[in-house]
């Protein structure tokens, strides 16, 4: 189809490696040369296109500067959260190909999670409603793990080793002083259990901290949960728990709903409170205990310190696949990762496509069997799939004012 | 004085480096076997000890085991917080140096803050009224760097290094929607603003978030904080505001008590919030943009992965000179740091003996001429003090999962 123009684009939330897809897909269409005339960048996606935003990476990232994409977190292009019309006939169609034509792009990248890949498959399929040219490809990013027909998604290996290592710590620090104490960790989460159940990685030794882990994918019932904590109290004064936002009663209401009946505040706003407070004072309601709730911040989401080399170097090779697929006429997919065991017993992956249309409304949650009977722990088969995910340090080159030295975009 | 035996033990908060000062005594100590036959620690502190809580680290952690020490955080002997009775005619003065004796105790050494400053006074006080010839040193370990008499405080760098590196990763995941939006980052320290001064170092360029800093050492006015917010955002949409927990009014009234009065909860507990809350609650009604409230949980004291170079450096040798200077007859003082400026600009930290009464009572807050007019942010004096004090990433051994390898007490 002659020398074309790329452009790609980030969406939803920030992660940790977000920007290395970014550059897989930079760095492997600068080998294509002959192809690949421009890399243009939608500066915060979608939406910013439409208003005319975007960069040329040969511009703001030349040469080598590119790398540093690798070890930079959040979202280097910007991102946005804008849905594209479920109707085709929407006038917003014909006006972004009306764009694409004006830029010459043949190859279109779009990175992110389910939102995103929902704007793949409606752009791919108008794509081959009018017979245009223009190819459409996804490339999977979320924290939270839940898209279907792919390993796993980048950047949930980062944000899981953030979860592992960081309770580790703070374990450590909840153990110093000899007396009974229970710490709640709220971890993100709200329909998925991933990032909360890679809290189990935290434990060094049988028994260790943390003693109960809740997911959303079972109902959580506070009774059982005071007689639980009370339970593990007898063998460590010291009890870690672990929950998800999300975890909800058997009627489906959130635990984190338990509290906006208590009042509204100065002026006239509902109170907003978290799980973890609902769970704390039921603790020190019932049983008198010293408690404290601790809420993972966004830096479980975009801390570059702790990314996972594993999920680094995978989601740099999804660019790259995805590059070399577009490239030879793929369209309307997902670029996914599939699960090889070697003899050894050790796993790798290895890149695939999947249907893009087949993922974009699905959400995969963590296996009920993966869960033990009463819903407080994960089993052996979470921690086999889940500990090749965050392995590996990353060396995070710093500037001269001794911290990360991040790219970032002018 | 023939043979001794050495004892240590640890107090307070945990901080990311405190067990480098442990480390620092017990690898010096095991050079001078001359002198000093066993080392044992206290579990639990002073408090540990009374009930006949210790250890010898020749038992738990031989040889080279012990430099698992140097990159575990929280506090390897657990911690207490006891504060021993002012009358040194209470009876548990006896009961200690009876148990002293018992053991053979030549050297007493208390790692930890203002509080376990005030331990080491008692002590050698005690000691040189009843004529005891045990040497009694305090080593200084407190995150919130208010220990005078001394450049910083052991703990300081590290959590600073968190401070500044996190705020950095937060101001970039603020940044990716193009909309206005107001995050507020809520930093320890009470009555010490050193901790939230360190997200001053954050900045990579002029002007970049987080664009207001607020500490405790000036009155906090919410008027003009609504006005700031708004003037800042007309330069750029994303702002990141830091400040210390412990903002208060022109009235000393604590910005997080603001909240109190709004309500009780569902048991009838009194509503605890954060002064960040306080804040969002103001920026959402007078202002009307996104705003959230995001808390620096106990990470920013213990986490070991941003741990920095200069801090784990400068605290193992506080534990080194400690000893040193212990054998050499010295009792009743503080190992503390004197900056010394090289020729090129650039410093190193002294080792020197300060006499411990005179600093555990005392706070050291940030010189209100590191701070500007109008309280709003910290300036140059500021930055060229803190710098140094971040340097330098720490490579923390990983274990067979992949995670950090910390030693742990059994």
């Amino acid at each position: 189809m002659g020398r074309k123009n790329l452009i790609v684009g980030q969406s939803g939330g920030p992660t940790a490696v977000i920007n290395c897809s970014l550059y897989g897909v930079v760095s492997e269409s600068r080998r294509h040369k002959d192809e690949i005339e421009h890399i243009y960048g939608m500066v915060n996606g979608i939406e910013g296109f439409l208003a005319g935003n975007l960069l040329d990476f040969d511009e703001v990232l030349p040469g080598t500067m590119a790398e540093g994409l690798k070890i930079t977190p959040a979202a280097y292009l910007g991102s946005c959260r804008y849905k594209l019309p479920d109707s085709l006939e929407d006038p917003v169609y014909p006006q972004l190909f009306k764009r694409f034509e004006e830029l010459n792009i043949g190859y279109f990248f779009y990175v992110g999670g389910n939102d995103s890949m929902d704007t793949t498959s409606k752009l791919s399929r108008y794509a081959a409603k009018i017979g245009s040219d223009v190819r459409v490809l996804g490339l999977p990013k979320t924290i939270d793990n839940d898209l279907v027909l792919t390993d796993h998604t980048p950047g949930y290996g980062s944000a899981a080793r953030y979860v592992a290592e960081t309770v580790r710590e703070i374990v450590l620090d909840a153990s110093v002083y000899h007396k009974n104490s229970v710490t709640v960790l709220e971890i993100m989460g709200r329909h998925a259990g991933w990032l909360t159940a890679a809290s189990a990685l935290a434990r060094k030794f049988e028994g260790d901290n943390p003693v109960l882990i809740y997911l959303p994918e079972t109902d959580f019932d506070p009774e059982d949960f005071i007689a639980k904590v009370q339970e593990c109290q007898k063998k460590n004064p010291t009890v870690v728990v672990c929950v998800s936002e999300g975890i909800h009663d058997k009627d489906g209401k959130f635990i984190c709903e338990y509290g906006t009946t208590v009042g509204t505040d100065s002026f006239g706003h509902k109170m907003l409170e978290k799980c973890s407070d609902q769970l704390v004072k039921m603790i020190r309601e019932r049983l008198g205990i010293k408690a404290r709730a601790v809420e993972f911040n966004v830096s479980q989401r975009c801390s570059a310190a702790m990314m996972s080399g594993a999920d680094q170097k995978d989601t740099v090779r999804s660019g790259i696949f995805g590059v070399r697929s577009i490239l030879q006429g793929e369209t309307g997919k997902m670029v996914s990762f599939v699960r090889k065991e070697t003899a050894d017993g050790s796993c790798y992956m290895d890149c695939a496509l999947e249907d893009v249309n087949l993922i974009c409304n699905q959400e995969k949650a963590v296996p009920r069997e993966w869960i033990n009977a009463d819903g407080t722990d994960v089993g052996p088969e979470f921690i086999r799939y889940a500990a090749p995910l965050i392995q590996g340090i990353v060396e995070i080159p710093q500037g001269d004012d001794g911290l990360p030295a991040f790219v970032y975009r002018k």
